[in-house]
């Protein structure tokens, strides 16, 4: 049985990475950002699309108190001897809710391109036709667009303008960024009302024009939220805060006994 | 209650990050890299402590087929549905043995250094009578040496003398680094055999020089390890050998039933 | 703000679960599986609903070598210094390929009934009917029958027969076994071949007709593989074969890097 | 290369875990807490060590809301797609501080029995004199008794006389138990105050008296913790709270920049 690897070797005297002396090639010479790209595509990017997964991975990197950094710090409170286990627990929340966003925006943009191939759009007024069917179609099935709208952005997500002119300054504003852009301009006709683009989906579709499939954007928001994580335990190391969530919460628990369906109260 | 925080906050328009405007001033601006070691200290990192750090994450990154990788695959296998999973097990392995190295050889030597702080050693001479002294002082009572020897690169490790070169480069090799050099050159004396100081130990040196505390050094090698498990998971999707590995295993089971103290067998 | 909860509640003196106290009334009487279904409902089951919930349990706590193991031991391995990092990366596992079997056939099973509320079949040969209705549908869009089939059991699993008894024994073999027991019986009408129902199906009924919801059913699989995983964890504490499995998959692992689409190597 | 386990096979028409029939032998014959504690130690545990191991599970199941309950709940709402993460983000918690303390105990009053072997106290007197030299050294060197004292149980943990009672009903208040009970009546003596004996303390000293070895301990109170999980989780499915738990951490979150060294804000 052969495991085969593009990923690296080693020896006594040597390691490889993607088929690259370690020390001698690597170190020094390869920034942290185009590593992790060139490790998730085995291909090695371009200047340009560093720059891109650079700004993408600075954008997703923190949204401050987040479900998922809370957990980590609950974590690194209860379990201090294993900064590991605070990391994995933050990571587990990047789920479906909070940063699935990106995956799914990158998936569904990918799959309407899908539909076009051979054929993608040209103008403007051809992109915005090929977004009001999809914003259309997905309404019919009753469906959100991914990556329209947030929570607290209701107006305007800031990243969403500067990740596609860092996009259009490295030559890669490609089919995916132009779609969302068309989703943006066009969904207000179909759907009645104004939503943002918000910047997790702008990440997804700006990942996936550097080459990146759907399924492996959810990887990148990890990776980015890995560094925000190393920062909320940083700082929870300095100046904790759990203590105060833990109790918080614990103090302003109400014993409430769930009702059985005949309306009793069953301890 | 106020929890107060350095890392971030947002408002509807507006996203805030390290006292900073992440879409107008760090988009684009600032390296991926850059926010992380930002994010960990909270104190702006100066370009040269960017790159010692930058090489120090790619030397970590990767080292092919690690238990902590085989188990990010099998994860993924077991449940493809939630990558962020795979990505927690793999995490998770950054315990003591695989991944502890950098930290145990932080601590280490920020202990030794701690025992003469205020007078430091100038000369190598000097270096080499304080490692000397730490060197026999740990083996007295029975301890190994953090960052000393490797179960592969028996003789040397070749990332040591390209990251100390690195840290010079960058005006970065400082005392931690010097130490385990001085230890590098002066273990063999009283331990009777020449061993490498290993890449992981020199990494934990070298951040330890850029100011981050030891504590955090399990957290950056986590970080590094993200982006190789990403390498890792991508290629799991395109080409899977966990079930190969499965197989292999469960194939090459036998039952063996725990003896009794007595000898005999139980069931 | 306050926190409303079943659960649980301490004071300084007393701790209650469930609206009782642990120490006075629960501790000794309670058994341990009788105490996790009761919190998973917060209804007090009764004593045939215990006995069909830990046999559920002792079926699915373990399978030998299963990925979800091995990760385990490879966790451990790598990280002996945090056992709860080991068991996590087993239940990490728990996804929908090994353990969401029981989940799915559930949540299919409750899906079928839902359509036919309020009158339900009675004799076998309508439970029949209502079951080729269900396989022929799903068949139509290309689905899969949850529960059907298994990867080793090919023609019987050992386990569906012996649940199906004890839910009959003990007075709680209801919807979803009957119905599960009718796909058992028509599906090679339908399908053209004939399948066993396997054991992870059986519990994901015998679940539902104790009253477990569908969203549910995974972490009774969850608690049931801690019990497993401990186990792994024991024995690999004995007795490890981690390092040989790392060494087996490591020594074998061959460099291969990825083909560019136009067939030249890229490194 | 072969891999031994006593744990479980399986072929294609049986299953076999711990050398018995799965579903002939111990399905509806064995319960969920016995076969814990066998697959645990590989030994078949008497009817009066399964009712310690079922106390103790159940006295360690739940404890309202932890931080490791918080941390489960916040994951769920993140990551709704993936109940497994929410139940190892909750698991991952099971660290030092707050699930430590039973490992933590065992592992201690093995430690001070090993120092006897072969001439256990017999009377109270004796007992108590080991127990003050125990508590006397662990002074000596500045270190807590694991297991004295409690944050919330000030002055008596309620869980302790029961625990003792079971394990002398069953015949098991063996010499970890004598020697705990020994401390609590000594231990004011040395140190000047009076501490109950907490409830995970007991429950590392009975689990120890069964014959689970210390480095297990941790495992335990894993596994009954995944039922206060699955409790917390199902709960959490019908009434969440953890939104409402992040709007109160991320409404109060206050931006501090940290301090440098010379009191000077840094951003």
């Amino acid at each position: 049985m052969e495991y085969p690897t593009g990923i690296g070797t080693s020896d006594t005297t040597t390691i490889h990475l993607l088929g690259h002396d370690l020390a001698g090639e690597l170190m020094g010479n390869v920034g942290f950002g185009e590593l992790a790209l060139w490790l998730a595509t085995q291909q090695r990017p371009t200047p340009q699309q560093v720059r891109v997964f650079e700004a993408v991975l600075v954008s997703l990197a923190d949204h401050g108190f987040t479900p998922t950094a809370i957990a980590a710090r609950l974590t690194l409170y209860s379990a201090p001897d294993a900064l590991q286990g605070a990391m994995a627990a933050g990571l587990l929340g990047g789920g479906s809710r909070f940063l699935g966003v990106t995956e799914d925006t990158g998936r569904f943009l990918a799959g309407v391109l899908a539909t076009v191939e051979g054929q993608l759009p040209e103008s403007d007024a051809q992109w915005d036709a090929l977004a009001r069917q999809a914003v259309t179609a997905q309404r019919a099935v009753g469906r959100f667009i991914p990556g329209l709208g947030h929570p607290v952005h209701k107006t305007v997500d800031p990243r969403t303008a500067v990740m596609i002119a860092i996009a259009e300054r490295e030559g890669l504003r490609g089919p995916h960024l132009r779609l969302f852009e068309a989703i943006g301009r066009v969904h207000a006709e179909v759907l009645g009302r104004k939503l943002p683009l918000n910047g997790a989906g702008v990440a997804g579709a700006a990942l996936a024009d550097i080459g990146l499939p759907p399924d492996l954007l959810r990887g990148v928001s990890l990776l980015a939220r890995a560094a925000g994580l190393l920062g909320h335990i940083a700082e929870e190391m300095r100046h904790p805060i759990a203590p105060a969530i833990y109790a918080a919460v614990d103090r302003n628990a109400v014993y409430q006994p769930r009702l059985e369906n005949d309306g009793t109260e069953h301890h």
